[in-house]
């Protein structure tokens, strides 16, 4: 017993630039921070009713069946797959980054006969492809796809891909954790049926809570099940009577009473701003990022058009070793940035512009402390701050 | 738009004496609203190792494979069942209240066969049903069993019931969501092999974490798996790559880091104060909690010998309205207690005394707010204050 830590955790203050979690504003740490209640206690089951209708505007989505899992977007992945899906179903998973593999894996595990859609890493998904694998396999259960790949730093079309799902009868299921707040997220314009987000991204809530929408068409989906959802604790027939039963609500699981108190903080933020202008925000701070990136000769992955402004891939340029770059930030400016992962791995640093995170302070702090940090490696000339500068008018 | 909430939520003031959460302490909530930082931070990982570290003391075991679950207890329970079960293994379960109950629920989602060894609300398992359900079904996977039911208020022997298992070749799966920090959770001397606990306990942390230890044995049959866990995000062998690699460890998904500085506080409190001082802390103020219900002519449901102190399920009297009494305190005290769950609905009141809300303050004003609400249907005479303090010396 004499070797257990004694001192309570303090962290280093950070700046949080990487595929999050993005920073988290006073106001939400100080909402995180007000006396647990009960998790029955009228006044937070209407604390859980606000945040339903909450979620269900950063939705734009009239879902009676939006609610936060207790758990991070694995979970709220997971909580798509578990439900929707039965063994011996077959889902056409899209892969074109981490996130769409994470969710074959998900579908796999369910039982489901997994059909993939290969794209590359860095591109997004393509919807002829994705609508031969759905003429190839009439009866296909469900179409799995990331809006946002926080791997590589592209959207892909939510739109038209859950139209096409829709047109052959199929449910989609979307991963919005990245693109939720950061740009259009339209469960109902787009028709999407399983839909999970994450809470640490452009909301800049802390870490473990996710989001999860589901259509009328998925809800009968869930009540014509054969079987048993696999997953207690993620089962929505349960959840649903505990987050939607207003003051007859049953015993589930024990709600994480503190961090709901910080989702509905972040919620309220995000309504005040408002949601387009939210949006325009993340645009804007991407565009006066990349000016300055570009102004160091440094480029990005992605091609324009397919461009997530909130998680940008930046090509680390030839024989600079981009971990000593990120350590280097760290140490020197408290700034933390993203590495790439799998195939990506070492080849490009991502840089989050998320939520409490896309601000002019954040664009400038960033540039001047990469070209610092990579001063002799990369154009110094009119300066990136100058550039991006010109673009905060 | 028009009708969403627009203000902060403030929660009342409550003192939280029902089945859980119990009050969170200002340290810990000071230590949730500390700024967020990245998951890989290395400063973060430094204290997800001090963690684990302070875990295995409060768990008093070397088991390397202990941490804390991003989820509810529920989450816990899912993560012990659906990592060491496999489709087509005999399962027996103890119920003996509610979360034996869901044991069984996990169990077969898992695809076994459950065995049930049922005892009756309000009493321990019986060894002797447990053993003779090992010896009639020989090549059982698992003993699963709650060590304090939370439903009912009573321990069931830990020690025998681990003992017995192993002794027929069986791993043991042992709740201890009400039991960690409140009574001798001993995993080593158990032999305990799969173990999960809650945060929101005798912890007194916010809810939304389960610690989970496993044993060599329970690793080894993890090890030896012949499927996948139908959970990748319970999936241990992830986990332990994501919580165990030190500064090489994996990605699997955003740890809630807010969550874990309150737990990573939680842990050095009970350890500044002391395992064998928490426990007695614990045993004290049921102690006082039952003199001074005893002198209002209150009873408890359990036999003493079996008694939680940190549960304690008091008998409604005759004619009482259960919940309207628990209204009132809540109304006029700001107390919570707890109702009875299923076949006690109504019968019992269940008033915790779990860490931080385990405090000669919470007894009295337990006391005193119940005599108040009650009289005229409980006995006055001396007044169940003066046999509380009593007790405290």
């Amino acid at each position: 017993m004499t070797n257990l830590p004694r001192s309570s955790f303090q962290p280093p203050l950070r700046m949080l630039m990487g595929p999050g979690p993005s920073d988290v504003h006073p106001r939400v740490l100080a909402a995180m921070a007000r006396p647990t209640i009960g998790h029955l206690d009228p006044a937070f089951v209407g604390m859980m009713d606000e945040v339903k209708v909450l979620l269900q505007a950063a939705f734009r989505t009239g879902n009676a069946l939006t609610l936060p899992i207790s758990g991070p977007g694995s979970a709220g992945m997971e909580c798509c797959f578990a439900n929707l899906i039965e063994a011996g179903d077959t889902v056409i998973v899209c892969v074109n980054g981490v996130f769409g593999g994470r969710m074959k894996e998900n579908a796999e595990r369910c039982g489901a006969k997994v059909v993939l859609v290969e794209d590359e890493w860095g591109k997004p998904v393509d919807p002829a492809k994705a609508e031969a694998a759905l003429k190839a396999h009439p009866g296909a259960k469900a179409l799995a796809f990331v809006h946002a790949e926080t791997s590589t730093g592209v959207a892909s079309d939510a739109d038209a891909l859950c139209a096409l799902a829709r047109a052959h009868g199929a449910l989609s299921i979307v991963d919005t954790v990245t693109s939720l707040g950061g740009i259009p997220v339209l469960l109902d314009q787009w028709g999407a049926d399983g839909v999970y987000s994450g809470s640490q991204k452009c909301l800049s809530c802390a870490p473990g809570l996710s989001p999860v929408s589901f259509s009328e068409r998925a809800v009968g989906v869930l009540r014509s099940r054969k079987t048993k959802v696999q997953s207690w604790f993620l089962d929505l027939s349960l959840l649903t009577a505990y987050w939607g039963g207003g003051a007859k609500r049953a015993y589930h699981h024990t709600a994480p009473v503190n961090a709901l108190y910080g989702l509905h903080e972040v919620l309220l933020m995000l309504h005040e701003e408002g949601l387009e202008a939210a949006w325009a925000r993340h645009g804007a701070m991407h565009d006066a990022l990349k000016a300055g990136l570009e102004a160091m000769g440094l480029g990005l992955l992605v091609t324009p058009s397919a461009r997530l402004p909130q998680l940008n891939a930046v090509l680390v340029p030839e024989g600079v070793d981009e971990a000593a770059i990120r350590a280097q930030l760290l140490a020197r400016f408290g700034l933390e940035i993203g590495a790439g992962l799998g195939s990506l791995a070492g080849k490009v640093w991502r840089i989050g512009l998320m939520g409490q995170s896309a601000t002019p302070k954040h664009v400038m702090a960033c540039l001047g402390a990469l070209e610092s940090v990579l001063a002799g490696r990369v154009a110094a000339g009119a300066g990136p701050a100058a550039a991006a500068r010109s673009l905060f008018g």
